[in-house]
């Protein structure tokens, strides 16, 4: 086991993309949505990545401070009329209930086939929690459905601030009342590990090759002197001593 | 079971009191702490009684404006050099690492015999959540220690109020993407139940004759008209329906 983990006490974790694969459960969804619509010429993983896409720039109008903070189930019904209107749909003439179920799909997405088992594995001798850019309804609805097993629900709305912001990793240290050097953050993306490293947390890297399909080109190798790589989250547990 | 309660998606408890002992496992951390200090004459029950009599001031400082939000680590640890003082100890020649040892003495109680069966099952079928006024760690803490299966860790630190006050009631609602209607809080206290009530939640009565002592005379008789009555938490699940 890496020594810098002798002192962590909780291990805190990417979500979208990391523990569950947001590009097919989405495309899931949307397949169904078009269809109903009368879109079914619309390829449901263009649309899946179409609606990620504007992710990033809904939280940089929070992050810049152009915006309070705003809960990631707002941004991405927010994100899905914007989405739907490239595509030609006019979200005006559906119904908001339709709307917000479909919008519900981010709360639906599946767990990568190891994450759960590998997950309750290290529950055994670290807190796991979330610490995703995702509200808490969304990511406790997901566990609820997923069995997930979370000791809480942590991330940005408990933070009030959404990843690379520093607040949204220094803050999650200062709830659970230990050190950033006792936090580790699991993460797929090496972007968030520097950031997260930056502010003094422990870091692991588990590449999920396929998180943005076959052809995926990012995040295939870690980039950064992160203390642990993984190969999935049951080879983590193994690394870690669970 | 109460037709009121075919709404419910989830049901937030009271803790301290509701699901675990907090006098005895005061008392037996307090019992050790007292004897190391030469005070073997000092009632551990007792000195539990008079750190938990600070409490709801202490709160009320934050909930009158006085003070800004404060965790509950933060008022334990503070009552508890106030309650050495009126014993005639002196906290300042103690290490701050013992006081705080001590103070994590709430993150240690035990949960009611059947408490932990009994949310097990409610699990299956609702949303389960502290809504307590402690803090996230605290609770977080507690339930891996005892095995409490909680869905999330909501309550004061999430809502940034402390109930009595609506905000704490409503704003854990709103975190959970529900209605005031479509949440009960499960409590042993009247007086928690009634300010639930006020604020359009479901509620369930489970009385705790002990929490007090063999002595206890309050709350030992639901004394508004609540949902649901129960004995404990097993009969909770049964009557409704898990």
């Amino acid at each position: 086991m890496a020594s810098r983990f002798d002192s962590v006490k909780a291990l805190v974790f990417d979500v979208f993309g990391t523990v569950v694969d947001w590009r097919e459960g989405i495309a899931r969804d949307a397949a169904v949505f078009l269809a109903r619509h009368g879109r079914g010429d619309i390829d449901p993983r263009g649309f899946a990545d179409a609606w990620r896409r504007r992710y990033q720039p809904a939280m940089e109008q929070v992050r810049s401070g152009r915006r309070p903070f705003t809960r990631l189930d707002v941004l991405h019904r927010e994100n899905l009329e914007a989405v739907l209107m490239d595509y030609g749909l006019s979200p005006g003439s559906m119904s908001g209930e339709e709307l917000d179920e479909f919008n519900r799909a981010w709360h639906r997405l599946d767990p990568w086939p190891e994450a759960v088992a590998g997950l309750t594995r290290l529950k055994r001798k670290f807190i796991i929690a979330p610490l995703s850019n995702g509200n808490i309804a969304l990511m406790l609805n997901m566990a609820k459905r997923a069995g997930i097993p979370w000791d809480g629900i942590l991330g940005s709305e408990v933070a009030q601030a959404f990843k690379p912001q520093p607040e949204a990793y220094l803050r999650t240290a200062e709830v659970l009342g230990i050190q950033p050097a006792e936090l580790c953050l699991v993460a797929a993306h090496n972007n968030d590990l520097a950031a997260a490293k930056q502010c003094g947390l422990a870091t692991a890297f588990v590449p999920r090759p396929t998180e943005h399909g076959p052809n995926q080109t990012t995040d295939l190798e870690p980039t950064g002197s992160w203390n642990v790589v993984a190969k999935d989250f049951q080879d983590l547990a193994h690394k870690l001593g669970c």
